[in-house]
């Protein structure tokens, strides 16, 4: 059955991104690509996890994911991604401002939702078939997720390193039990750890 | 050379307790043991790990460790752990308000500092001699080595749940580089990860 799945890198302190994000910090300040380092640095070592993160049948992006811009669109921007984005699917954008989705090549086909995040769920479990639906980020949306219970496996991605500040992973999201799934992996760069949401109930 | 070690049982969103510790609730509320179950259910698989965490040849804990009271001493309270805590060692304890120290059966005396962290952790130096210091908790104090750099090997044991709420690990700490030591190890009740500060200067 397929499920719906979410992977994060993430800082040993709960970040996954600096604060004030702009075109030129994609991540936010100070951040760089310090926690997706791994996947740049030592693809063949991550490859797996790698395949991973990019076989969901579709996605789901907060808009702040998709464009460092506020606001009404610009339409000339269609992403962070070029003209062949990694995801070769449908990517669910969260968004107040509609927009026609945006076809580029490779399979990607940005689709813009406005009517929130169990609507978004549900044309990506749709577009997906039966295969897994990611919910790709940013943090703020993954915490939506997570808070509505909708997210059945999480795959932290722990870079070694403490930011101090920036974009919190599970804030507002409340107490969850979750299961380990499999063993931790990594290499020094990275340590990939697998959480499912527990079956028994939250004491 | 002895070093400065830190073991640190944690939710994977950050928290080592809940809120408003008290008698009834020494781990805060809605916490109870779980973030502890790992060592009381599987002490056995666990046993290099815990050996190590009461290794140490000195120990320093904040006062919000040592007792629920608050203000002025009760000085019929001696700890939590009876009349043989497990610290066999001296233990310093950080306070605002001074006492005479309290020597307990198996080797345990706890000492209370009124000057400082720094203080307090020169005198756990000169008590441990060759022996590791281990910074015991809680978070506050923890996170107040951590930002001052006075910490050389962090272990956390991350238990497979979010709180939501308590006394988060790493608040005001900052960026910090961090380096893996090892490989991460664990059951399905935890996962271990050890690290240690970067030698290079934090970017």
């Amino acid at each position: 059955m397929s499920k719906v799945t979410c992977d994060m890198a993430m800082s040993v302190d709960g970040f996954v991104a600096g604060l004030n994000q702009s075109y030129d910090n994609p991540f936010g300040e100070g951040v760089g690509d310090d926690l997706h380092r791994w996947m740049f640095d030592e693809p063949e070592a991550h490859a797996a996890v790698i395949e991973k993160i990019t076989a969901a049948g579709a996605f789901i992006m907060g808009r702040n994911m998709f464009t460092p811009g506020r606001g009404a669109w610009d339409l000339g921007w269609t992403g962070w991604w070029g003209e062949e984005p990694p995801y070769h699917a449908p990517v669910f954008v969260l968004t107040h401002h509609e927009r026609e989705p945006v076809k580029l090549a490779g399979g990607t086909t940005f689709h813009f939702v406005t009517d929130g995040i169990e609507s978004a769920l549900a044309q990506a479990r749709a577009a997906a078939g039966d295969a897994d639906v990611a919910i790709a980020g940013g943090a703020h949306t993954v915490n939506q997720y997570l808070a509505a219970g909708l997210i059945d496996e999480l795959r932290l991605h722990v870079a070694p390193m403490l930011l101090g500040r920036g974009e919190r992973l599970f804030e507002g999201v409340g107490r969850v039990d979750l299961e380990r799934v499999g063993v931790a992996s990594g290499t020094d760069l990275v340590t990939h750890l697998t959480y499912r949401r527990a079956r028994q109930a939250g004491r």
